[in-house]
């Protein structure tokens, strides 16, 4: 073994530490600004399990210290999604100014709302004082006390306090007031899959069915043969092809419509265990109306908080029709590859913008990798789709306890399957271009036209021409032609032009 | 080895064989009720691929006899659903009678319209007639066909003809006249499925619905601790409890009704490809006016045929609804068999109906066996959503070929569903009993109800009392009183009637 | 509205209850060879519940009859599985018969084994006393006592004792002795799953392997272009594609192999929660190896019966194994189906038997049914992956009650995959035909076969050369040609024969 | 609208934009260590589709940053893992090692080599000159590209030449010289999965599986009733029940240790399509070697190479057996939060390790987190297993394009399953502790000990004793009496401590 190869070795071996160092550093570049020297820098915070020192720059607690350091599982990239957080900090807000109908401070709530605004603007995120990983505690506990830690010293600092004092804003008692990570987390996970649904879904899917629509205007008078069954089938045009998938994103569309009711139904006010222990009567309802305000979007207060709190079915609805978007999409998606495959070799109907080389050993080759970013993406929203249904099947009694499983993986499908509609518009459908000569070439060689023959002749006779026709290797007219059909009447009959609709 | 031995070794190395004698055998009893020397009989049936004996009390011709003979996959067991026979019945009965307006001979047409009628009463499928397996080709073809031959037959039966002979009734050109089966086999599919949601699902959730609003109704004076991660947690009533069950499932019935709508859009009318090809103008509409007459159902043209072939996505949405169900009924009758388990070494709190004795080697042990069937149909049916997923993905070109996997798996869940919701309530639900006594005593004991004492003294000092009655094993008010409230403040504050709602 | 449409009306409003009607009377059919009158008539049996009315010509009892009324879900189409019934009985004569070692009356003993070959035969099965459904209790109880209740009165009758008395044979005392439902189950599971894995699954698969490897080799002068991302690549020949195909199969075969061990392992003297209450030191071991001998397969005791009851991992193990066997076929029915497209505007490369008309409207058209088949089972094997894989997670402490789901959904897919191999390779691979005058036509045409210049010229200039044979739409020859190769070097350098292999 | 409220307004509709914006400055920090001023400045780089500008401090060239325009789809949470890229780079110095044996001018040889190290040991992937998200073209061509242009742009470096001069050392003619995207992309899945099953599976699984075994022992001589269908049953040793547990996973290990010869098999030398076109005979097996050598693991050339690239079927086998282990996990985790359900009003009978507060707004409320952190990622892993079922099950022809998909879902559920082993036993199996007391108090008061009066007055009588106690709220002492057993005989034959295995 030479002293490369004992390097190498040592190296491979040393790997896992590796892997666990990049994170490390990544989270510290990731959340942090600020110089090194400060790093170094701990502060003592407290919970009812006692002190635990945390890094003086960061604005979380003792119980978001602790999750840190008792869920050190997959790392940065498992981080808590950052759409979830900044619905935690409307969610904040919103209850810090209707408490003070309740007898909150008037005070500590506009100093509550006020540091709401740096979680809601995503800051706090992203100078990292939000570092908990989904795989902690099941009801996202641990993620509602981060909001509540980091927002109480962000108030307390506002107000001149010592971070980690507690006073005057105490995480539990103000920021907390009237809440239970029971109500506000399923209600965080409404408001942000509401918003991402909306902002970025919605217009995502819509711009692609736009671009399909437009090709399919487009494509409007290119006569094309039909495939079933993979198969040769009877004509249509290229743009009637496009239509369905078109189609197909309006049901999109119009199935994200169907469940968005009962997401805009919060959760908040029913508390520990849906009775709303600890608030008071009007609560729910006036917090429901500033989300709304807030958001621009018609939240409500949910009618039974007990299945609120215990059921996250509305989320296992709405994956339901983010794989169903994912089955179209796939369908389109393959479609695309399969008519733009060869160039020589394949069907060879469309051709797709050239983005990159293909092959690092093919010279020339350009492949269809929009159409394969977009299926694999679709492939993950599948299996997404199994991992929120047993999440959502397996809670018990007061609570489902698989809720930050849940919404990251809603919020991770939104995110791929919005960002892929985009690149697959942008990078693939608006650039595709019909092969005319090609589609007009495989058209007329289809022995399928023989259908058009059978209310003339009945199905029995036109089979037998196109079998023969197939056989010998020779053309249907040929082959009609024999049978005592005229050359008029072929003409007549067996024309591209009448078959693409009803008579 | 010994004689016995010999024999069982024989009998075991035969019971492959053994095992497609049983299903011949019970394909031969299942579907025939003729004499046995009748069976032995045979006509000779012709299509466009040649001649094939057919048995001669049956009504379907060669196709039919082809498929059985091609696919001879996993037996009587895996027989295309009758509900989906049923539909086609409909389906051709509708194009029979709407054909009179488009050149059938108005003769030809009552006929068939007649035959369709034993079809639709499920008398064809239960004589046999439809003895296909769902593993056939992906487009139902040989279903279609089989439906068209038997039709034909039947009718030609009725006006004398010869079985066979195609005369005066021609499977395709008169019975399946302007249809395809790219467009019979999904509007069969669309038929059904809305049938069995209305008639089949929607009745039986609601069963079960009502079943748990009333039992809600009954226990909402029953105050009990509520369980949240499993642990012990603030009271609430077995009533709101209950409620939450019951939400669930409006919402379950609310998200059927959300799929309906694109349920009711049939594909007949679009033929090979969705153009339409060989039918006429207005056809595509009367017909499906025609069958919601017939069904007393809003059916209705689908505004895109290309779609309506290509694509499966009304079904998978319909599962992702589906999916959605199983997920509440699983959480539900997870729930109940827990509250319920014991007698004596768990938690005890109801008391679910004794219908069978559940140990063959425990005496007098009964089990929560109505919840284990619900929770396994609900595991299968969330099977069922990757099959079904799978299937609608994959779809090419103008047709899914995935359409026999996609509608058993849906009519299956469909009939789990509902009939296991029909058995649950009747043979759970509605018997269940409270344990007021146990539930009483356990909830007593529960330090959880040191949260109505936050508004007070505070989320920290609160903490405090209830981890030290915790470790010293005393109770609540033992600490309390230790830190200067009053017997009285205790009395009052920490009294689970009021902390059942909002103040 | 017409006469004829208000009889339809009340059909299809009756629709329901004809299909429950079917069932009840296939049900009847199906179990039933007996003349009717004698259904009418009806003995006692009686269990710990109370008494209750059996169908005098049934040999089941009491409880049977209870889960009878008690699980009306599904219909006979979910009865539970033949082969699972037919282990039953292995594993009841096995432990009646080291029994004996273990104070069981010989004589009891020897009728009790000999009573058993009619479950093994599946002869008892067929005859109706085995009408229990899937959706039962979790742990199979009510199939053990059906089991227990069958064969007691099977060795009853065989002495002259009256049905329904237990005596001189007791289902519990003498049938199920040292046996529990909590240990039965699962070893009838894993005897019927070793039993179909080997006599069904390995042979279907095998047999489908040697079809592909002589095709493979009867394929291995045919050049053809390859294909990767669905574009034109680089040649191969047809031989070595479907070496692929048999190779996956190969690993198919080592895949379950891996997993036999641990299904060969048996729960049997665990009892009732894993400790083997109420049996001997040495029973569980005699019968063990009594099982082996019976099947001539290694079973032995399970080293652990605690894992043994409460687990079913095994069996998600054996579905992950069947999981991967429907992602090969998948694959393999896919790319045979696509290289089959055509005839004529496909890629044509292949033809496939011709099996069936392929189209209700399109005459002379032909499908790749089989490959259509296959694509929809394995599907279908890949959705109870799911139910198989829910099953399994959710057991709790001593016992799993999934059971019935779980060994419903293994069998199920071990059945498709068995028959869809056998049916797939006779009906489909052993008859595909090369098309090799298209397939040298396409190959030629490709630009990929540039790649063989990248030793010689490098791969920047080859990719010029591809890409402006392509832009101009000419051959490779040409471009090259112009950019100073000579033709004897092309000649030399671009040959697809040399292109099959490393130099 | 105050102008708070304004202002809130503003930024909740900017949330998108600040989404975006994280993520852009994320992978500036994360991918970037030099100073502003130099990240302005950029080179150009060039491929066969032109020249393009990349950032002056990237090693990467013109391919990556294409990627990287064309698909910006999920940010940098959908980075593809470092594992492969390091895979990449063990895989690029041993292929270029082995060329020098086939022509490769030994000085390129060796500064490739040594370029490598810096790709396996993670520094190149750290420093954000991998940027490549997973959705990109599904054969991973861009991120071999990548580390073709890294590596040849660090060896240039080293001999002082220009960054993307390619020269001396091309990326495509050097560092990929005799490979494809198609062989070298599989190879490095295999090597990584390989790695990390083997460093970081196999011993967080083996350390949970220790800890579980050394509870078992801690436990073995503790009594307590056990459970079947959540009902109480016959007693077991809590040391019994963990081994269970520690048998689940000592199989789940045998599992791993089956799937890893398939793993061990390398795909390269196939290049394009399998046929190892542009390779030197002997060059796969030396590099198989070779890597095995700085691997230290024995893997091999695969010996189907059309095999090793079309399918990922070795990849959805090893996700199988992940599926599985996460199966028994979550068994394991859902029985000991149940077992420590409480602390007042649940089983109660282990005490879990008080790792944080529970609860937000209950005081002093500890919860199982640990259990709902590994159910929980148990549920995920479940979700993959289908993700990686359909990307194995749809790829064509010569190439499966869903490999992105497939191994990032295998690196994921691998990472999770590690990190949460060694997390819940950390943080929760090693410090469980069991209630003795109320251990024993419940066992004692179970009706199931009736189970061993069996073989003395048969099951029968013994079923009456206890339905009589049920029902009379009784001990089974008091009705046994009744029934005329003798004092001594009850405590002779009912004792806990003889039912705890076989006579």
């Amino acid at each position: 073994m030479n002293k490369t190869e004992k390097m190498l070795k040592q190296i491979v071996v040393q790997r896992r530490h590796f892997w666990e160092a990049v994170e490390v550093r990544a989270l510290r570049l990731f959340h942090d600004n600020s110089k090194k020297k400060e790093e170094a820098k701990f502060r003592l915070e407290k919970d009812t399990f006692g002190e635990l020192k945390v890094p003086a720059n960061r604005l979380y607690g003792a119980q978001t210290m602790r999750s840190k350091l008792n869920f050190p599982i997959g790392g940065y990239a498992e981080t808590m999604p950052m759409p979830l957080v900044q619905a935690m900090g409307i969610l904040k807000k919103a209850c810090a100014e209707v408490n003070k109908n309740f007898g909150l401070d008037p005070q500590i709530s506009d100093v509550v709302s006020c540091a709401c605004d740096d979680v809601i603007s995503g800051k706090f995120y992203k100078q990292g004082h939000f570092p908990l990983v989904i795989w902690q505690t099941g009801s996202g506990t641990q993620t509602n006390m981060n909001a509540n830690e980091v927002i109480s010293n962000a108030a307390i600092s506002m107000m001149g306090g010592e971070l980690g004092s507690k006073t005057p804003v105490h995480p539990n008692d103000h920021v907390n007031k009237s809440q239970s990570s029971n109500d506000t987390f399923p209600t965080a996970i409404h408001i942000c899959v509401a918003m991402e649904l909306n902002e970025r879904l919605i217009p995502a899917v819509t711009h692609l069915r736009d671009a399909l629509k437009a090709k399919s205007n487009e494509f409007k008078d290119i006569i094309k043969i039909g495939r079933t069954h993979l198969m040769d089938a009877v004509p249509l045009t290229l743009g009637q092809e496009f239509s369905g998938y078109a189609q197909q994103l309006t049901y999109g569309l119009d199935r994200i419509g169907t469940c968005l009711p009962r997401v805009y139904e919060l959760a908040i006010g029913g508390t520990a265990v849906g009775t709303g222990l600890n608030t008071h009567k009007g609560f729910a309802e006036q917090v429901a109306k500033r989300i709304g305000e807030l958001t621009s979007m018609p939240f409500v207060s949910a009618p039974n908080k007990f299945e609120a709190l215990a059921a996250r079915d509305a989320m296992v609805e709405v994956h339901g029709v983010l794989n169903t978007l994912a089955v179209s999409l796939m369908k389109i998606a393959n479609d695309i590859r399969f008519l733009g495959s060869g160039p020589r070799c394949g069907l060879g109907e469309l051709s797709l913008p050239e983005n990159e080389p293909g092959s690092s050993i093919m010279p020339g080759k350009v492949n269809p990798t929009q159409c394969e970013s977009m299926t694999m993406l679709c492939a993950q929203v599948m299996g997404n789709q199994v991992a929120v249904t047993i999440g959502g099947a397996n809670g018990h009694f007061q609570l489902n306890v698989f809720k930050p499983l849940i919404v990251s993986n809603v919020l991770r499908s939104i995110r791929l399957l919005g960002d892929g509609c985009m690149s697959f518009s942008k990078n693939c459908v608006e650039g595709v271009r019909a092969n005319k000569d090609a589609i007009d070439k495989i058209m007329n060689e289809s022995l399928m036209l023989v259908t058009a023959l059978n209310p003339h002749i009945g199905y029995d006779k036109a089979a037998q021409i196109a079998k023969t026709a197939h056989a010998n290797k020779t053309t249907l007219k040929e082959e009609a032609l024999k049978t005592g059909i005229t050359e008029e009447q072929f003409k007549e009959w067996v024309d591209p032009k009448k078959m693409l609709g009803p008579k």
